[in-house]
């Protein structure tokens, strides 16, 4: 792994005695994809470690023995391979892109619409993101439009960094504390014994302290100058990079 | 006009001493299609009789000086002429059914955002209606959909019978009586010596009653027979067609 630059290297934290876990909102490709991407980009990282909205939905459905009309991007449909779809009984949003065609939010509300109790999952919440030719309408826009299609509540499979359109009420109250209680499951340990580092203050910083947890921004990202004079959330650190946590972190344990 | 089926009567009471009015849903024609599409099923009936949500739009955009973006069906665009439209200040959405894409979408989004108050118009707040395939979502759900990205309440266009969908209570609570107001005042007169004709029991019906009108249901269209035992609403009269309506009246009358 020589050619990992040194500013990428939360490998050296898994080098020690630490355990690492990526959370990403990505709904748009599969944990395999992702993985590869930021491999190349010089992460020791693979997609065990990995825990995005998708998979949580996926094992959500089992446990409940649903079968989802999929309207999710086509590069994140692979992540649902494992489950049964046909005759569908709930509704599985992502952000879809250009796949939220009037066609094909009919027939997502058609199957809703068309279930006794219509059972309606986001994966996600948020409202826009940034692209190269302006702002994009995300998932969250397209599950209030079928909530109120079929005057249902979605159930949103998020984890807390994706809150991160939502006004700050939102964010304290309805972080769901299920996923971020499965990354802790995962790694055997609780709350008060994990550090998040995350670049948004409201839902990555204070999501994680809300939880117990302590939380550290990176000035990266989503940053702002003014989060440091946040009302409401403070971090428990600032670091100008992830590289810095890293080092950090390390120092703080003598290592 | 002696094709003029009978139980298509309206012109018998235009023939009396009596005023009659058009109220209709309709966004995705011009009043002069609508018109003649009516015309040709034999009602007598003008443009200037018909009152529907775009030309209301229109006035209202007038008054205020505002330039809309438009996302409306390619037929009512023609209702917008006489509206300045470049260096739009505000976004009119209509039911624009497959022209409601990710693209237009994302287009009438990027006009509300970038202003510095975001002013959304719906033409009606109505969840879906029905087609020969199925069932399709109308302008309300991506009203929903806009107002959730921009943290904006759309002001709504409509007439009382286009709260179709909605829940009772805000049926009682928010129906405009701007507009039924300009109905009555178009016909110089007030609304105790209205009738409200319709097939919508909570909204033509309760609304009409709401605003100080008397309100018949016509056991046509949208009427169920749940609507004779409504818990809330009781009509002032049944029929079982607008022809017997239009006898009654003319009954009642003595002509």
């Amino acid at each position: 792994m020589d050619y990992v630059p040194k500013k990428f290297s939360p490998y050296r934290l898994k080098a020690s005695d630490l355990q690492v876990r990526f959370c990403t909102n990505e709904t748009q490709a599969t944990r395999e994809v992702f993985v590869a991407k930021l491999q190349r980009m010089g992460f020791d990282i693979c997609v065990s470690e990995v825990f995005s909205p998708a998979p949580a939905a996926v094992a959500v459905l089992k446990e409940r023995g649903l079968r989802p009309h999929l309207l999710v991007y086509d590069g994140v449909v692979p992540e649902f391979d494992s489950v049964e779809k046909d005759n569908p009984n709930c509704v599985v949003i992502g952000d879809a892109a250009e796949k939220f065609s009037y066609q094909n939010l009919n027939d997502a509300f058609r199957v809703l619409i068309g279930l006794e109790k219509p059972v309606l999952f986001s994966l996600g919440r948020g409202k826009y993101y940034k692209e190269d030719e302006g702002l994009n309408l995300d998932v969250g826009v397209y599950m209030k439009a079928l909530e109120y299609a079929c005057d249902v509540e979605a159930e949103v499979v998020v984890f807390l960094h994706q809150y991160a359109c939502d006004v700050e009420a939102e964010v304290i109250g309805k972080p769901d504390p299920m996923f971020f209680q499965k990354v802790l499951d995962d790694m055997g340990i609780q709350s008060h014994q994990t550090l998040m580092i995350g670049d948004d203050l409201v839902n990555d910083v204070g999501g994680a302290q809300h939880c117990g947890m302590k939380g550290v921004q990176v000035r990266t990202g989503k940053y702002r100058p003014s989060d440091e004079k946040h009302p409401t959330v403070t971090a428990d650190g600032y670091v100008d990079n992830l590289a810095e946590a890293v080092e950090t972190i390390l120092k703080l344990r003598g290592q």
